[in-house]
């Protein structure tokens, strides 16, 4: 369903202080540290985990790449062969970050950019930077390695972004360029390569550019591209056979298997992720919003088939997903290993990708209520509060020794990054965290659809004004100042979040309502010129357990609060962690603490026991002697900003 | 100390009804069933789980690398570098069995095993026939990868054996021949390789040989390279260099560092055991050996400390050791993660080996209760009850599932192979249960200590004759009749296993006595010419519970009576097993099954309760409804031997 241009937004601002944070944090400092890391500035300060999943790196060489590609300076190509996408994430996240905080600085770095991508790009709209400096009769040639569609993708959405937020038409016609070049070599027609990208990407890119353009031939072939992957399982080893079997630039993704690319089998016929966690949920975002694009059923099958099992059955529950760091996939079902599994930051940004297409389709709360939980867990864990570290693997439970002694933790760092070798993650959650805006709101023809609690005042084109003032998520209280002068007849929506369902209060102008909840939203008719909606949210500790499907869960609990998940560190309480147990019951209290971590909500339970200390046997017939202990959690976002030290979101609790 | 002939073991015959099974069975089943396969007869019967750690593999061609190293067939090399091992431990196997059950058809398949060994043996003594069919000139070379002291060192072993048993005093001398050539190329002497083997074992052969032919050079290369081991971390690296760096035959073990070969430092500076755990304990058993041999304190200072670190920090309740697959390694201290482990075979095996060289240096029950621990449980696990299946690695819980789905739980197979690629596993543990005559006394001038309850009639040098007689480990009641015709004085000791220390009841001809308990053993002065001993042990079902600096085992036990450490299997409980928990102090009820796995001790409980099944949600904030639940325990070395499913040590309690 598409909406009419008369209730979409004017203009969004963000009031909430926790975002507002955020905001600055990206305006400040994320996106000039960013700028300094892919133009290898020498004074940029970088620290880095030696053993960081991702690969340690003190040098990007992305905008070299581009100049060089450009002509502009002699050199060697360097890095990922998708290392321009380190650029083009960054110019996606600038233009975000100019459209709620401009600056004639950022906005000419930004430009220059553009420029220097125009450069670079050849004639026929092809860019990728290693091809042309180091290969450049192989384009094309090797898509299971090669990146080519999955960098172009990136810029298109870069492009698309930056142009319209600043209105640069080169940024724009770029991206044109290249979808025509794409569009040109790929699909079913004579002549062209029957193919698909070994990382998908360009599916979601080439779509956002069909919004932007209104070029139907954009929108046909992200179509192809969803439905023709998985038709020609051949087609990977043939086009590697045919470029040279032994002329791999990325080893290991030639015996891999097609599984690993979810290319096995037509999408259609895909009942559950597997392979690559971040493939799956780039194709999974295309998927979703070709088929909101196209109407087409069966795509929009597939994609709630497998959104259903991905959150239904794999995963954790601070949103984090994939759950092997051998491939940095999926596994199965009900797997879900606390101590080794990936949770890559990228992959809990797709996830919000994949979900607001659905929410766009399909305005249901269990969308908003998994954007909400990768806004302030999952996702947001991936980066640090300075804004200038990152953690590319986002463990639920987390020991240095460990890490350091048992080779199949080696990817649980405990330590944020500056940089990586493979640099995806750091420029992934500034994009998402600058454009925030983006998923405040849902909106059609009769509904104004609030599925998150970011404080705001808003415009919408038919005239209506939305004030959202709220703490979230340090406070449950939400007060919505509808102004209506034109008296316009809508409906407003209000996702009432899964945790909050059984407990919420909503007055209507002071008075209490209980609109009936559908499918995890309440909807008020609005039509006077000014309405006042106050909500009151569950804002109550909760105790979660998982499904007993699940082994590593098993007699443990999850403290969460509102949105917020939290663990404890070491930093808080006595190592080791997992000697510490809850009891049955316990009391929990909350207290925001201002100066704590740059202001977070802490909880505290002195209704715990830790195990006394045994002696040198290493196996004992007696119990436990256990004595009491005093218990302190905070917000699993917000670990790893102090000293290194050991983690768990999952406690024992005696029950 | 050495002990004088006079005391020695005479004549052992095994009486237990537990041993005498596995003793037919290696006789009857296994020692053919290898034959078989090394000799890759057709109609072997071959069951492999294509996914096996140590590599799937129904061909061995062990025998035949031989046969063209004798010029007795043409043809190429196949197989691993040390695949000559598999014989040379198929042919101590063999030995040990024709101890116990002569067979002119076996001693001839063994004594054409020598002639064949002799054959292909070169005549400066040199045998390993990877390099003499397909690199000669590089012998010697790249000690890193090449196993060559390694191979040699097992059919010295071999060799010692089949001679002290049989009198074939061919086997002896191509072991002499062997440590010979070996003894000519390295060394501290001008001109010698001052060098060691990428893999420990041939100082603990060596030293056996010594023990044979008491020849003084044996023992001093034998201590040679267990002091040289680590004093040059270099030596490898340049080796390689020399050899030619890119002509690795066994790639991966030039990179993985000295650490791992347990060579990083001499021993008298290591302080707890890293790398390949095989690697570790056959250096360790070699290293404890030669201490003893030579009165090197600080040699059997350093055994000590690693038996303590090992034993005390880094061993699974079965006895398993080996913590990570990546490598086949110790990881670090109170790691012990149950469902990655390694657990090697081999290493338990290796265990066994090693602390018979403690209990040979020292008198302590430690080491008779690390024998006991092994032989009825990590070591064991590691065959079938048919003799003719073989797990490599021995976990702690499995899950079929798991194993397939979860990469980093590949190496936890859940159905037993009939071999492997690495085929390291079934004649190491044939040659340890076919010679478990070995690990029932420990003898010197004024003691016989009886450190294992295996039943047993026995004569010892001086006419002293011991009978021992019980159903262990199913009964805790054991008998010995001393019949000392002589007169002789001397002390009998028995060792009171750690798990029956606060319990025993022990009757000198039909009085009950209390002597005191030293270091695990209680000693008993004999002189009369008949003495009758019965001890009581405590076979009481006991919870077992891991010191708290473990994070994995909190809050579980594992059930253990006697030595025998029990299991859930899902052949008896239903899945999943996780959501069991056990009740506080559950009554656990014991009895003996004859027909279930060719007898065995069960274990029964009404007191746990089974987690009801949820719904479709992932997270739930209720409590887990329980059922009550009756769970049944196997012992663990009898898993995987009906259905393949899941399979759990350590089993939650609600205490």
């Amino acid at each position: 369903m598409e909406t009419k241009q008369s209730t979409q937004i004017n203009k969004l601002k963000i009031t909430s202080p926790f975002w507002k944070r955020y905001r600055k944090l990206m305006a400040d400092d994320s996106i000039p540290f960013q700028w300094d890391m892919i133009n290898d500035n020498n004074d940029v300060e970088v620290e880095n985990d030696p053993f960081a999943a991702g690969g340690a790196a003190d040098k990007s060489h992305a905008i070299a790449n581009l100049k060089i590609a450009a002509g502009r300076i002699k050199g060697d190509f360097f890095g990922m062969d998708f290392q321009d996408t380190d650029v083009y994430k960054w110019l996606e996240s600038a233009a975000y970050v100019l459209n709620y905080a401009p600056s004639d600085k950022l906005r000419k770095e930004a430009d220059s950019v553009v420029d220097l991508i125009a450069d670079a790009q050849e004639d026929d709209g092809y860019l990728s930077t290693m091809f042309q400096i180091e290969m450049p009769e192989r384009k094309f040639k090797r898509l299971q390695q090669s990146h080519e569609l999955y960098s172009m993708g990136h810029y298109i959405e870069a492009g698309v972004a930056y142009y319209t937020i600043t209105g640069n038409q080169k940024a724009l016609n770029i991206a044109k360029k290249m979808a025509d070049c794409i569009d040109s070599h790929f699909g079913t027609g004579e002549g062209k390569i029957l193919g698909i990208p070994g990382h998908p990407e360009i599916e979601n890119a080439l779509s956002r550019l069909y919004e932007a353009t209104h070029e139907q031939k954009y929108l046909d072939l992200a179509k192809y591209f969803i439905t023709q992957r998985g038709k020609d399982p051949e087609f990977f080893n043939k086009q590697n056979k045919a470029d040279g079997a032994d002329r791999n630039f990325f080893p290991g993704l030639d015996t891999i298997g097609n599984a690993y690319y979810f290319a096995d089998k037509p999408v259609t016929e895909q009942t559950e992720p597997h392979g690559h966690a971040v493939r799956v949920l780039y194709f999974c975002t295309g998927l979703a919003h070709v088929a909101r694009l196209t109407h087409d059923k069966d795509l929009m099958d597939s994609a709630n088939r497998l959104w259903k099992d991905i959150v239904k059955k794999q995963m954790y529950v601070t949103g984090n997903v994939g759950q092997t760091t051998t491939g940095e996939a999926f596994t199965y079902d009900y797997d879900l290993p606390n101590d080794t599994d990936y949770g890559e930051t990228c992959a809990s940004v797709a996830m919000v990708f994949f979900a607001k297409q659905m929410m766009a389709t399909r305005m249901s709360g269990q969308y908003g209520d998994i954007i909400e939980k990768e806004l302030f867990n999952g996702a947001l864990s991936g980066i640090a509060l300075d804004g200038k570290h990152y953690f590319y693997v986002n463990p639920l439970e987390a020991d240095p020794k460990a890490s350091h002694g048992n080779p199949g933790k080696n990817h649980i760092n405990t330590r944020r990054s500056s940089w990586f070798a493979c640099a995806c993650c750091p420029s992934n959650i500034t994009r998402l965290l600058a454009s925030i805006d983006k998923y405040i709101y849902e909106v059609n023809d009769d509904v104004i659809l609030s599925h998150q609690f970011i404080a705001n005042d808003t415009t919408f084109k038919n005239g209506v004004e939305v004030n959202q003032e709220s703490n979230f998520p340090w406070s449950g209280d939400v007060k919505y100042t509808i102004t209506n002068q034109n008296k316009e007849e809508f409906t407003f929506g209000i996702r009432i979040p899964s945790w909050s369902r059984n407990k919420y209060d909503v007055k209507v102008n002071g008075s209490s309502v209980d609109p009936e909840l559908k499918d995890g939203i309440i909807y008020i008719p609005v039509s006077d010129s000014e309405v006042t909606i106050t909500l009151s949210l569950d804002m109550d500790t909760k105790l979660v357990r998982t499904n007993t499907k699940v082994k590593d869960d098993m007699n443990k609990v999850a403290i969460q609060r509102g949105p917020v998940v939290y663990c404890a560190e070491e930093a808080d309480n006595k190592a080791p962690l997992w000697d510490y147990r809850l009891d049955d019951k316990p009391r929990l209290t909350y207290k925001y603490e201002k100066s704590l971590l740059d202001g977070v909500g802490v909880i505290e339970t002195s209704d715990a026991k830790m195990a006394q200390e045994d002696g040198d046997e290493l196996y004992y017939t007696d119990d436990i002697s256990w004595k009491p202990a005093k218990m302190t959690f905070i917000p699993y976002y917000a670990w790893a900003n102090r000293s290194e030290g050991q983690m768990r979101v999952w406690q024992d609790i005696n029950r």
